[in-house]
This record gives C-alpha cells, sequence and structure tokens, in this order.
C-alpha cells in the first residue's frame, strides 16, 4: 500500500482534505470547517435522525470501505424516507484506527458520495477522532411537509411493502459462510434507500403510517402496532420474494419466508392505507396483510393463522 | 449494585425508558420513538455540530457516567455557542458495552439532563448499540439570525476572551497524576459552555470572529488566522489566569502560561471585533491581543515578541 496511515495525516489535514472534496450544496451557508454548518431551511418541518455502526456488531471487519460508507449513509437516508421525507444534509462522525491507510478514508467516502449524488444530499459537517474500532455515526436532515409517523395505522388498513425483502439477511448469510450468492450480497453491502417513494408517499397525504425494514418485517410491524395500539395480519403466500432469494434457499434448503419474516436490514418502506392505495403510484406496493383490532401479529399460512413471536435484532442482545 | 446490566435489559427498553423520561419540550413534533425526529423551526439559520467522545482517548474510564453526560453535551453546546447561536434540540448516539449496569446510563442521562435543563434543551433522539468501548455522539442543532464565523477577523481587531483559560488542562493533569485540587478537576469534568454569552454576542452584531477553546488558545486563534487570512499578537500579561490555576502550578513547579496557550477544553469563547467592546456586553470580557496583517501567531512576553509554534492536540498523532 502506497498510502500513508491516517495517523501520519493528522486530524486536520484529513479534514482539510475532505473539505476541498465536498463542496457546499444548495442551502448551506458554512459547510465543513467552522464550529458548527450554517443551513438555511425553509418552513416546513425539519426531520433528524442517527444511525451508529459499529464494527464487529453491525458490519464485519472486512467489509469494503466504499460498501461502508454507502451502507452508513442507506441506513438514514431510509429513516427519512421512512417519514415521507426529503432528505438534504447530512453529517459524518467517525471513529478510525491510526494505522489505516489514507486510501480506506478516500474509498470509504467515495462509496458514500456515490449514494449521496443521487438524492443530492450535501456532507455539512462531522467529527473525526481516533479510536481502536472503526466506528461510523451518520446524521440525516431533511424536511416533510407532513411526516408520516408509525402512530398513525388505523384498523382496516392494508398493509404494503415497496419491495422484496429477506434479501439483505440472505445476503448476510452468504458472506458469514463464504457462499456465492451475488445478488444477495450486494443487497446487504449496497442497500438502495426508498429516497423517490418516500418522497411521493408523503407528497400524496394517502399513507396512515409507515417504517423501513432495518429490523425484520415482523419487529418493524410490531413497531407500527404498537405505536397505532393496533394489531396486524400477514398473509404468508403474499410476501414479496425475490427469485434470487427463492433459488438460494431452494439450493440451501433453507426457509425463504423466514429470511422475509425475520431478517433486517432490506430498507424497503412498510405502510398502511386505504385498499386502493397501489394504482394511486407509478411503483409497484406490494399488499402483504391487513391491520386490525387488539394487539399481536399473527400470520396467515396454509390457511391457518398463528401469532409470530417477534424475533427482531436486539442490539443488547 | 442492584441494577441489572444493559445487555438484561435490551435496547428497546432502554429507549422506552430514556422516552418515558425526557418529554417533549417546545418545538418538538416528534421527539424519540420514532423513524425520526421532526422538528418545528423558524426562518432562521439552522445550526448543526456534532462531536465524538471515545473513552481512552477523550476521557478516562474512571470518569463518572454523570460528568461524562454533561460534558458530552457541554462541547456540543459550545460550538452552538461559537457561533452566536442559541442551542435548540439534541440527538445522542451511544456505544455502550452490555456489562454496563443499568444504573450508569441512568447517571449519564441525569447529568446530561443537569446541563440540558440549564438552556432549556431538548433530547429528541439518537441511537444506541452495544460496543466494547464507551462513545458517546453529541448532536446538537441552534439557530442564530447571524452565525458568527471564524472566518471573519480584520486587522486591527483586538481579541477577547470570555474567561480563564488553562484550568481544564490542568485539571486533567491532576486527574492523571492524582493531585486534589477539585477546582480544577471541576473544570476539566463539568465545563460551562458560554451560552447565554454566545447568544448575547450574535445578537449584538458586533463580533467579527468567534471560536471557543477546545484545542487551545494557540491552536484555535490559528484556526481563526488561516480562516481569516490575518495573523495576531497575544500579550502574554495579559491572559487571564484563575488564582486557582496560579496556586497549583506554583505549587507543582509548573508554568501557568503554558496550561493557558497549549491546554484545550476550556469552552470560553475566543472572538475578535473592535476595541470598544468589552464596555458593551453586561459579562466581563479579557482583551488579550491583537490581529493584525500576515500569518503566524506572535507571543509577547517580557517586552520580547516571539513566533509561537503551534501545539493543539491532534486527534490522530
Amino acid at each position: 500500500m502506497n498510502s500513508k496511515r491516517l495517523g501520519e495525516v493528522g486530524e486536520f489535514k484529513i479534514i482539510e482534505k475532505i473539505r476541498e472534496k465536498f463542496l457546499k450544496g444548495s442551502g448551506v451557508e458554512v459547510g465543513i470547517g467552522d464550529d458548527t454548518a450554517v443551513l438555511k431551511v425553509s418552513n416546513s418541518k425539519l426531520l433528524v435522525t442517527v444511525d451508529m455502526l459499529v464494527e464487529g456488531v453491525h458490519f464485519l471487519p472486512s467489509i469494503s470501505p466504499a460498501d461502508l460508507g454507502w451502507k452508513s449513509l442507506a441506513v438514514s437516508l431510509s429513516d427519512i424516507s421512512a417519514m415521507g421525507g426529503k432528505p438534504l444534509f447530512s453529517l459524518l462522525s467517525l471513529s478510525l484506527p491510526s494505522h489505516l491507510p489514507e486510501k480506506w478514508l478516500d474509498d470509504f467516502l467515495a462509496g458514500w458520495r456515490e449514494l449521496a449524488e443521487l438524492f443530492g444530499v450535501s456532507l455539512v459537517g462531522g467529527d473525526l477522532t481516533k479510536g481502536e474500532r472503526i466506528i461510523v455515526d451518520s446524521i440525516v436532515l431533511g424536511e416533510a411537509e407532513k411526516p408520516v409517523l408509525r402512530s398513525g395505522a388505523r384498523v382496516g388498513d392494508r398493509i404494503y411493502l415497496t419491495g422484496s425483502i429477506g434479501d439483505s439477511s440472505a445476503g448476510l448469510h452468504c458472506l458469514e459462510r463464504g457462499l456465492d450468492y451475488p445478488n444477495l450480497i450486494r443487497k446487504h453491502l449496497r442497500p438502495m434507500p426508498r429516497v423517490k417513494e418516500g418522497i411521493r408517499i408523503g407528497e400524496s397525504g394517502k399513507v396512515h403510517s409507515m417504517i423501513d425494514i432495518s429490523d425484520g418485517l415482523v419487529g418493524d410491524l410490531a413497531h407500527i402496532c404498537e405505536e397505532s395500539g393496533v394489531g396486524a395480519v400477514i398473509y404468508s403466500d403474499k410476501l414479496p420474494l425475490s427469485a434470487d432469494l427463492l433459488t438460494f434457499c431452494r439450493e440451501q434448503a433453507l426457509s425463504a419466508k423466514e429470511f422475509a419474516l425475520f431478517g433486517g436490514e432490506d430498507y424497503e418502506l412498510l405502510l398502511t392505507a386505504e385498499a386502493d392505495l397501489a394504482e394511486f403510484f407509478e411503483f409497484p406496493l406490494y399488499e402483504i396483510g391487513e391491520i386490525r383490532e387488539g394487539g399481536g401479529i399473527f400470520l396467515h399460512d396454509n390457511g391457518e393463522e398463528k401469532p409470530i413471536e417477534r424475533r427482531g435484532f436486539d442490539h443488547f442482545r
């Protein structure tokens, strides 16, 4: 490796380089390089989210820096989309081992930027410090006139997904076991947040509640049910499963439904609304179930209905 | 210890508890518990800052959780103050070992809250994950009509400080060596950001440039000089030194000026403006030097003037 280590370059030089690379976007009065960022915001409501990714907990040490850069922004963009909002600005807090080559950080930022440029998100600040483990804290600010909350689900609402689920956790399974299913692995490493769909949903005013699939379908639907004081039923045969997931599960003798129900990090949007919603948008929506009275989540499978135990990922267990 | 470990309590229960404790402040439409916070902001300019504190790098593992909670908010409030802004909202990203007792987090939040309540800052969101080391990422949002930047210093400006410097680094010196100077140690563990002073300075429109003392006087003044394209001279005999620092340095045969020039984390405000500024405010301002043409920082000491080498703390060295 020709590149210097971060410890040889030094904090201020690194920040100076980042500042030169990331020009100020629209609405950014002061970006990197002062005590705070200064942002011009309109009168609508401001959305703010933060997601911390820790080496060994959220990602394998072997992840490529470009994939990590992409993913760390994707998870936060997805939160903004889950409110029906438009992402605008981002800040990045990084704790990095000083022995990392400078090229590592260049590649990380290149991956981050590749996604940011798709949606016009500006890097406006952050923090940089040394630490034994790689830790990325991704902050994204956005706006929405009418944010779509978790708490708005109504009895009788249909439950929709913006795309197939289970692929990301199957991809992680492959990475951990050295299995070669590149499409699934890519879904895990480079999830595509539903930014445009989120904006359209927010503008439409037709969606009662929404969340993104980060903990897994059952875990995330449980958040909606708890916040809304309702229950839900999912139809097992309506779950959108990709051809890649079905092939992988057939070949590996695994259950695609298990990945779809409990696997996290697909970053599809899960929403509830009236029955005719799918006709309203130009992008596909998959109807997978219904909101009902009472608590709990039930799975309708082979003519039978059973309660599902929540098995979402808990970061402290 | 009677309290459960964080790993036994679990992520969602912990967040639920935090949500119950921290009620929504004014301007907070949605706080903890949805995909993002939803904040109502006025038309003025939004300020955003983030500061990451890493165990073993920014604080000793022996720090009390309440002191850490206080300090992690203090550093970010200070950044808002250094822009002449008013802090409004905060988010906290925490990586914590799962063996920590639940009481640790309660105490951390109590220390955080003690400072937040002084200035009406609301906790509106965050993230919580396990990790080997304690890592706190503190995000604060604020507002300012006319932010005071680092880049506005003009030749002929006087340089002012809002209070004495060197105490915090002397306090750290005491902590590391087991020396008993409680006032200095307290300055290090519980720094008081100059929030009210920052707001007044911002409103006044009379200050040309500003920064807070986090890296040390020389390092932070160098940031102002670089951003403004100017140089500076500091008068050694005008540095505001506390009685505590002078006593400590006399008893320990150390140089108070060294702590004042190069010691960081005092979180006093360093500002430049015209000569009559001190008369304008109801709080004290200490004039310590002058902005001049050319680059570099000079120290006027015992009738002699010498360039000072910058020795601020670099987090990667």
